[in-house]
């Protein structure tokens, strides 16, 4: 009757886990830089609701999100933090920063030239674009601002790197150079660069402020190399059918898999109308009492099928859960199998699932 | 100010293109068949608060849900309606169907034990397997349970078809003769097989009811062929920024793109966190005053960016819209650009754009 008993799938936010990461990286910052957080996409899909709190009472002041709209949830949430907008304001929402004390990032000429002359004058932050070319003021733009006295005074000045999971990537150290230039053009101005990855680059990218996000929530920051930070997420989708195979059948749309020999398949009450993405089709896994079960056939709206045949009898009943993203099987590794990063992952996770939140007590 | 001016993006939902579907099918399958309504995951993400009072309106008596708190949802809707829970009763969830008047799919021999023994008693349908091994009764089970007298009055026999979309699939004609034999142990129980690609294949499959879904919303009913649905969703997004580039440079996340000659780009506030996928990363378009802009650089969180060199330069500006999905993009082509089918782009519509519903009145 509860509403963990009527939902297909329990979704686990470690509340701790996210606390603990972001002290980490604290550690790593402090106590020359300051280090905010980046809960824009719903706190990557998890609840920022939830989510900023915890932070909040771990010590984090600052926060970033992508959108108006969300930096209007989150000043409910934290009515003392700072929140900065990272996409800036659109034409026609100058008032909404004001309102809502939130700090625009100002990406672009038309962007300054709208907060500055449109009767809004508060406080505002300035993106300079180092190599990324998707948001941010061109050095020339940036040069001739900081030359105009009286034009802007901005509280920080961020750039955003493009490579920063890969320590090898050149890009790194020209987008480090292209933004101490920059810096030199408002050297009283404090001033941001690093993301999740960024932080892990060294001292010379913290400057002021970092801003980690997918790291805080369990993804790793460093392609290729073992994840340091603690997992946060745990997804696990209920048993609504199981089929013994005695003979050959294929599985699902299309009939794109064959079961070939005696087993066991078990429909679980998840689907890629839960963010479980269908490129897993034929390619994910679940873990349940201990073994790891193939995904088999094609992910549909509402249902996966699993061969459960190697798992324990006893684990898998109508009504029992398997893991689908956790210890055994994380959101990286996820992520991997469905081709794409965990990032899309998190942020697609659904509405479905009975969110269940452990920790986060201040 | 309004909501319209902080989104990052607009999706515009045509109700009355949803209802001159359902009508079209309808007049397909009717008077012989009840033409009912799927509306399981939020009404394919396009907002079930909407759609399906837009179908009652239009006539629209059945409809079925995946899962038990989307039926609690849909009977506040539409409270005159007859609903079915696709995925059954879970352990513990006896009394929701009762006090929300659910009708439970009873798909496999544990849901019906439950269901008859556990209290409970209401009207229920029965799924019987036909070929996609996913949930259903096996033909067996539906025989035994056939021959017990008094064991169940089931209100609907039904069945899901694995690869209707494909006329060609002999699966079909199999799966049509197996349900037909089914049938025959319950003559007096009205039958239901047909989706909405299985509405396609003809008058034999049609039986008492079907049960379209995704061909309301837009999606083609029959791979390959031109598609007799009339469009539903116009997605658009927000230029943030313009970018003139003269020299060649590479452009956002791994810097995957490079941009050789002379040329502008935009970016958008909408990411793979809006659902729309990151597997459209250099593949993916929009179109802008009549023109197509491929999209460039990887999709990131909350942005894309465009090489808009080719659009009228009048149609791009901070503030103005790109079309991402809609006439020149519809979500079938959208979906093969990323590899996936219409149906999972549609139930990935995110959360942050702003929803303007036109039409639906009754």
């Amino acid at each position: 009757m509860t509403e963990r008993d009527r939902a297909g799938g329990v979704l686990t936010v470690d509340l701790d886990a996210v606390r603990e990461n972001w002290r980490m990286l604290e550690g790593m910052v402090g106590p020359t830089a300051e280090c905010a957080a980046t809960v824009k996409a719903d706190a990557y899909g998890l609840g920022i609701d939830r989510v900023a709190p915890a932070l909040a009472g771990a010590g984090c002041r600052t926060f970033f999100v992508a959108a108006i709209d969300e930096g209007i949830a989150l000043r409910r949430l934290v009515p003392d933090a700072r929140i900065f907008v990272l996409n800036g304001p659109f034409p026609g929402t100058c008032r909404d920063f004001l309102e809502h004390r939130l700090v625009p990032v100002l990406n672009a000429r038309e962007q300054v030239e709208a907060w500055t002359t449109g009767g809004c004058g508060g406080e505002a932050a300035l993106h300079v674009d180092t190599g990324m070319n998707r948001l941010g003021l061109a050095e020339d733009e940036l040069a001739s601002l900081a030359a105009t006295p009286g034009a802007l005074s901005p509280i920080l000045l961020m750039s955003h790197l493009a490579c920063a999971e890969d320590g090898q990537s050149v890009m790194n150290a020209g987008q480090l150079a292209r933004f101490l230039t920059a810096r030199r053009l408002l050297p009283a101005v404090p001033a941001s660069l690093a993301n999740s990855s960024g932080i892990f680059l060294g001292p010379g990218y913290h400057f002021d402020m970092v801003r980690p996000g997918a790291a805080l929530f369990g993804v790793s920051p460093r392609a290729g190399q073992p994840n340091p930070m603690r997992q946060v997420v745990r997804l696990q989708g209920k048993i609504v059918q199981l089929r013994d195979v005695d003979r050959p059948m294929t599985v699902g749309y299309g009939a794109t898999h064959r079961v070939t020999g005696r087993g066991r398949v078990a429909t679980v009450a998840v689907g890629y109308a839960d963010g479980f993405p269908r490129s897993l089709s034929n390619r994910g896994c679940g873990h349940v009492g201990g073994v790891r079960v193939p995904l088999v056939g094609r992910v549909s709206m509402d249902l996966i099928t699993f061969d459960v045949s190697e798992a324990p009898p006893e684990a898998v009943r109508p009504g029992a859960m398997i893991d689908l993203i956790g210890r055994e099987n994380p959101v990286d590794a996820v992520a991997d199998q469905a081709g794409t990063i965990g990032y899309e992952i998190l942020t697609s996770l659904g509405h479905r699932y009975y969110r269940h939140y452990v920790g986060g007590a201040a």
